[in-house]
């Protein structure tokens, strides 16, 4: 039997989701917590890349998580053994979080003594793009299963993330995954934004990214 | 230098969406015109398993493909070497085709002259789920590396379609996945869907998969 808290955030119609994921940034800010939105297709590796990432960075910080999918609470029985605190947020069939839902879910899950919160988006690369949630950083994951040709099919998810995590590096032998094309395409949409070639499963590259986040945590929180 | 055909099919607002996708599908049916709904997340191997099928099919069928991405030419100018009739529709930033969309697409496709045309969804496997856009048959690619557990977490795309095909299967030594276990979730939402693991990239599993196409062809036709 899961103990895992559960809140309903259908989608609301709200006039101007920039207004209020503004208020949601700047009510984190300045409280001091650090929000990650996170964001990929179904199946790339976004519950096995928090595992990975809450445990190097728990004994530092105080983490919790929101777990937004359509239905089912099994992302958050995963995390929930890191020991992080963790909410399971169901969107009601939306296929992405707006910064209202996000607002309604960090309350559910009370952040006053947190320092970082992630959200898993829905599995998606299209609809989570366009929506703007208030968070600090928006971290997007590509698996190499998916191809290097992602970015030319699904740019705006490319262009407005902060930090690209290319995941499953352990499995390029298997697939025709080429990351200099990949590189190259990123670069035409975003050419500032950092590409970190992970395994999350078993750990290759993860210092680099771990580096890049808590560098970013302190300077949200200085 | 592209000759692909790029057709705009931005969504508009449509009061009944159902309406529409019977009269597409009674069209069609009138024509003896068998539509598929080809639905996946992104990078599943939608366009290699479009290929592989369309060679299988090509000698006894004349075959159309509309290839619907938010943007990029690249998977029309892949299936076009196939020899197949092909046009590329860009859904102007919206996450899935739905009926209207899908009958403009068939207009500026033209299908007087085919007897088979398969629309290449949008990488999603939310929102398309949603709209019946007027197929004689629905066919769903879930692929190895996404994970045996994502019936859980996107059950209206397992409920609604007709067919289900688990690719990748080549890749499975590097992934832990469990097909028992995928064809138990599977079962629990749609207990008479057939499924059939195959690998697009090496053909493995696709005599099963094409008796079956094949055999609902007849069906639509008769």
């Amino acid at each position: 039997m899961s103990a895992i808290a559960v809140k309903e955030v259908k989608e609301r119609v709200i006039a101007d989701n920039d207004a209020v994921a503004q208020k949601v940034r700047s009510d984190l800010g300045s409280k001091g917590v650090f929000l990650v939105n996170l964001m990929a297709s179904p199946g790339a590796g976004k519950t096995t890349t928090l595992v990975r990432t809450i445990n190097a960075l728990k004994d530092e910080y105080r983490i919790g998580v929101m777990e937004a999918d359509v239905d089912s609470v099994v992302d958050a029985e995963t995390i929930e053994q890191t020991g992080a605190k963790v909410i399971q947020l169901h969107t009601g069939g939306s296929c992405h979080m707006d910064a209202d839902m996000t607002m309604r879910g960090l309350e559910a899950l009370g952040y006053d003594d947190l320092d970082v919160v992630f959200l898993e988006n829905v599995g998606n690369l299209v609809c989570p793009a366009e929506f703007d949630v208030g968070a600090a950083k928006k971290v997007m994951i590509l698996s190499v299963p998916e191809g290097h040709d992602k970015p030319l099919k699904y740019p705006l998810m490319f262009s407005v993330s902060d930090c690209l995590l290319i995941n499953k590096i352990d499995a390029a032998e298997v697939f025709d995954f080429d990351m200099e094309k990949l590189k190259g395409y990123v670069g035409d949409l975003n050419p500032d934004m950092p590409v970190f070639p992970v395994s999350s499963l078993k750990g290759d590259g993860y210092d680099e990214w771990i580096d890049w986040l808590k560098e970013e945590i302190k300077k949200w929180r200085e």
